[in-house]
């Protein structure tokens, strides 16, 4: 038996769970004690600054309601989202790459016909939306699930303004038929700032980054016998493309948006997804 | 210009900060960022888990009230308390340890004549704490302030029970004269559980962990010229002294308590302290 110091915090800390602990329990907090020790004896964490953290920790967790997630806020901000994200989604080349589910998705939205409009506010540059659901051989996917949402043209999700956008502004599922084809109406989205009046905003005005994600549309696509597809495409030319606050970007994730001289829709963007089987 | 990836991610999230951030709070941001990523990756975390952990966090956050540090526990039962602790209070050889301030001093409390007693409620085993305050070279230290403080005999201190203990049971600061001397007479002090029923409480039952320190005394040591010294000493045999909680013990800090056959007083526990200039 050996009492704690500096030196042996790591063990003296894991080897006191019991023996009877979850298995994969024991592996995640034997790791996050591992790492955080490591982290505070290697930036010589002042008390002050320890002090600092658990206030921090603190405000961040009072900012939290059954709007507001400032955990997932800071999470994002360090890139930890992402991360996670892509331990989860590894794929074999030539598959859609998964980028950040976000807190705006709604389950249930309007199924909607092929080519009709999500866009209910009627603000916003219109763009046509379309492409195909393919599998890693080129075949299409036959009643595959397209379930898309976007911000409006003020950089705001309807259920951050109800009340003000209609319900079900910028969002609707399409399902494919045998070719594997999607086509929606919406507009094309524009960047906005996440939330920046909490504890990770004023962290992010420290560190000099700022708040903005450029503009995307979601799309959350699955398909019977294949791994789900959470994923953005993003407006190519975006000014925040370089510097998503949530760091959600990745070169094959970034769509074309091409100019059409029809009369209804200004923009075209066409993008085609990829399942993987599983 | 690279987007994330897994295997960038450190590198991407903090090149993002500004050029003019604070050097230190680059320093620190960098590493945490570089250690939390590192943890996920090592231990493959799921969504699932990550979604716990956001909630864990809130959850925690949420307990933290005027009265309660729900992330101070937390931070304690992870050993960080007691490595920050270790890392800023690194002493020569001979010199005493520190250990955690924990929670429940009250600054001020009042200044008694040596070998007054510090138990207002009459509960407990009564006990003579004594010894010098010394420096390094053992010469005695005069004009030190010995501010102690312990729970009663039910495991609370007083400000955990405002009414039903007397208001500065069981706290008093001494102040030693030309030999160095301190003595007090309070209770050998209890163990006693760390509060439970939230979050971290719920965590140490999932880890097989209970959550009892072992009996002690809680001591802030200060003097001109001198390093602040913030210690305890344990009750030597406690049954928690192999398993505290908090991590607190260290060997040099078990002192022990002999039997004295007075009609007053049941216990006598010596120790002296040994501070550096600074």
């Amino acid at each position: 038996m050996s009492y704690f110091t500096e030196a042996n915090s790591v063990d003296t800390v894991n080897a006191r769970m019991g023996e009877s602990t979850d298995p994969r329990l024991r592996e995640v907090m034997t790791g996050l004690v591992k790492h955080l020790h490591a982290f505070a004896v290697e930036v010589n964490l002042t008390q002050e600054e320890w002090e600092y953290g658990i206030g921090f920790l603190t405000r961040t967790g009072q900012m939290c309601s059954g709007e507001r997630q400032e955990f997932i806020l800071l999470s994002d901000v360090l890139g930890m989202s992402m991360l996670v994200d892509a331990i989860n989604n590894r794929r074999p080349e030539g598959a859609t790459e998964n980028t950040v589910f976000g807190p705006f998705h709604v389950a249930d939205a309007p199924i909607r016909q092929m080519g009709e409009t999500i866009s209910l506010d009627g603000k916003g540059e219109s763009c046509l939306f379309e492409g195909r659901v393919l599998d890693l051989d080129g075949a299409p996917i036959e009643g595959a699930c397209v379930d898309v949402w976007s911000d409006n043209a003020d950089g705001y999700y309807d259920v951050q303004q109800p009340g003000i956008q209609p319900k079900w502004n910028n969002r609707g599922r399409f399902f494919t038929g045998p070719d594997g084809r999607y086509a929606f109406r919406g507009i094309k989205p524009v960047s906005y700032p996440i939330p920046d009046d909490g504890p990770v905003g004023q962290m992010l005005g420290h560190l000099g980054r700022h708040p903005y994600r450029p503009a995307h549309m979601h799309y959350l696509v699955t398909a019977p016998g294949y791994q789900r597809l959470v994923t953005h495409t993003f407006v190519g030319g975006d000014d925040y493309l370089a510097s998503d606050a949530v760091f959600g970007v990745k070169q094959s994730l970034i769509a074309p948006y091409e100019r059409l001289d029809g009369a209804d829709t200004a923009w075209c963007s066409p993008f085609d997804f990829v399942l993987v089987r599983g």
